[in-house]
């Protein structure tokens, strides 16, 4: 009988964050100000940041400790296991030997919290009183509440109202610990009048919930804004996850062949496999590594690399990254979740690097594969990691017909507890497999500034 | 900075259960037949159960060997992790050390699973292609319907109707993994088409819809009937909980002198204490052992200890448990589950005999208690665990007056990820502490068959 899950002791917590620029053959182009579109510096993000975070996001350094009580807070769910997906293997009669990375167990229910918690503990110590962000699933926005409430901050957040309407628990999930959650487009902000002025019944969209967070922290000195995804120093917390898998795959024995994830903004799918790239650079390991995402909302592949505004209204810098254009709002039929308009400008050049690979995947595939997953191996999925699971069944499959004995790594980066509607949807058929299509690219891409 | 989590290794979860009657100062009293008034035989529940369980049920062997089938699926979640509430009791200012056990990272969120597997693994090796049950907030049903999905079985689920509409869903869940729920009373069996006839309105309650799943099993040759709490087979399944949290207790260096469950019919909290009550009847440890229960639903508070039916229709056998009578119907207002109008037979011979103590709390307290925890834990849980820890609380609270460093042990049976409309609904005060009438259980006392 397979060993089914590999386990790390309290001890065995990572005690640093790698953070891999570094370790890149070329270094990510700078963030621009957007209006002078020159490189901003630490000063230009401080209403925004604390400062440790600044320095975090433009850090040269390799590996960046992690303070005592951030890893405190983290020994509530880490380390997480590692599975061998030996019920999965068996209904796909498969030679491949799929593993993947569990981070539901946290108390959030996903990987956000790894980020949620330092980003909470910095702003703490710098004496912010409050932190202000978006959310779209929600998954980000119950993270901050609860990071929040551990270190005794206010925490607001602007819900894109799609998903306030679709998933009322993630609010009250929210509000159990304590935060404060608006509707977003919201009437509390000017950026959310301007958006309702011309369309009162705007599903909203992270870009536009952005642009609200932002304002309200950039208008209040007690506070400061915290964003779940995008930015190097959130992807950097966590590569976590990535280095206890390193320690796990070898507690297994195995090697990965192919990495997949699941990538809305990016910061769980690097999180994983920013360990490995590094072990991957320095020759000692060769895996494929592969980003899936949405068919309906394809940043990777088909959006363009370019600069481009983080939010709607156009109030943060401008970064480099595989977009969709900032005016982009995603479909509201879409249940799957990852509907941000660009990619991390830092996976995005990793992307560009030629490094990764991305394939863009429809949602009644990764629901088929969501199901498949719970019926075997009990765990129901949130619809993100149902695009890396897709993924992997592909490859799986693909071993079937050839024989190949491949090693499949990938991250099953949350539960599904509070996206039943999604799967009733489903099992329903009312699933479409929306692709966004090229010309509203194009169109998109006329509103966005020309630089340099 | 205190160790939080107690670990073990795969290879440390149980490989037998406990069974607890031998080591008792007197036994329990048999179950009788509904008519005939004497002592079932194993022949009498071979229509419902198979004869692997029947004779779990009435087994004098203190350990019943866990297959190997069986421990290969609960190593998709066990060994589960023990914690020192730190947080918590920070919070408190309290010089008690908390510990709780937490079973809420099972794929179903809670205690459930450890013996629905167990339960499905035998009913497919004697055969039986389906497995028919009731639900009340719907962690029962869906432990089931994951443990038939494993196992290549049909699962048929009666959710009481209160529950089936405030909880929508897992029904979603239980769908997910392959199961056909029906909310009960349904039309689909002569016990719900009887009760509906003279309510259409009612709100179901678990022993109606029992009394359904029993019909549908006791009239299809290839279904058997499972139930999820209550009977000593499915207490015995429980015991693995507190096995390891044995193991955890001496990891930790600590011995409690309270333990505290909750208790609706009696499962979760008899799965964590059995082990405990084994080394006190051996004077190896001298804990404190109470039940908490839902002041609206006091079955050890309130009930008589006497024989009883376990379902509304009178279906089943008689058997002697604390009880508010069959004939009970709970308060649609209490968001806190635990409403069965019985007890465990053998936790009520073990109530009886004056080994365990009882207390009932309201459920203001009781979600007061899972916000605190939520807040500083970050565990948002089941409404049924808050109970249990309310009681720890209570305790914590004494000795922050007293000095007193008392150990605590309690059970966190589940997350409450599903529970969000009650946690909404206390936020908002719209709950009330409604406490179950003495003169209402006096009424239904009238309506017990009166056993010589």
């Amino acid at each position: 009988m397979a060993q089914r899950k590999f386990t790390l002791a309290e001890s065995q917590i990572p005690t640093s964050w790698y953070n891999i620029i570094p370790d890149l053959p070329a270094p990510p182009p700078p963030v621009l100000h957007p209006g002078t579109h020159q490189p901003v510096g630490p000063d230009d993000l401080a209403p925004l940041f604390p400062m440790a975070l600044i320095l975090q996001e433009v850090s040269g350094d390799s590996r960046i400790d992690i303070p005592g009580e951030v890893i405190d807070v983290y020994r509530m769910w880490r380390p997480t296991p590692l599975y061998r997906a030996t019920g999965l293997e068996k209904a796909l009669d498969t030679p491949a030997r799929i593993y993947y990375k569990y981070e539901g167990g946290s108390p959030a229910g996903s990987h956000k919290p790894n980020t949620a918690v330092a980003q909470a503990f910095y702003n703490a110590q710098e004496g912010v009183k409050k932190l202000t962000t978006e959310t779209g699933a929600g998954q980000w926005g119950s993270a901050l509440a609860l990071a929040c409430a551990i270190f005794g901050m206010d925490c607001e957040v602007w819900q894109v109202r799609a998903s306030f309407d679709q998933k009322p628990y993630r609010k009250s999930m929210m509000e159990v610990w304590g935060a404060k959650v608006h509707p977003s487009p919201s009437d509390v902000t000017n950026a959310g009048r301007t958006v309702l002025e011309s369309d009162p019944d705007s599903p909203g969209s992270l870009g536009i919930a952005i642009s609200e967070a932002v304002e309200v922290a950039a208008t209040n000195a007690d506070a400061k804004y915290s964003l779940g995804s995008v930015l190097n120093h959130v992807l950097l917390h966590q590569t976590v996850i990535g280095e206890e898998a390193l320690d796990q795959m070898a507690m297994a024995g195995d090697t990965p062949d192919v990495i997949v994830g699941c990538t809305g903004g990016g910061s769980n799918f690097s999180g994983l496999m920013f360990p490995f790239l590094r072990e991957k650079l320095a020759g000692r390991i060769d895996p494929v590594i592969r980003a899936s995402e949405p068919a309906s909302c394809p940043s990777f592949t088909k959006g363009e690399y370019r600069y481009d505004f983080g939010d709607t209204i156009g109030m943060t810098p401008l970064i480099k990254m595989h977009t969709l254009g900032h005016s982009f709002i995603p479909d509201p039929i879409h249940a799957g979740g990852l509907r941000y308009h660009g990619m991390s400008p830092l996976l995005s050049h990793i992307y560009d690097l030629g490094l990764i690979e991305a394939e863009a995947i429809g949602q009644n595939e990764c629901f088929a594969a969501g199901v498949q997953f719970a019926r075997t191996e009990g765990i129901v999925p949130a619809p993100e990691p149902t695009h890396a699971l897709a993924s992997a069944i592909r490859v799986a499959n693909e071993c079937r017909e050839s024989g190949e004995e491949k090693v499949i790594l990938t991250a099953m980066c949350g539960h599904g507890a509070f996206d039943m509607a999604a799967y009733d949807n489903y099992l329903a058929g009312g699933l479409t497999d929306y692709e966004y299509p090229d010309d509203k690219v194009a169109e998109a891409m006329q509103r966005i500034p020309v630089v340099g």
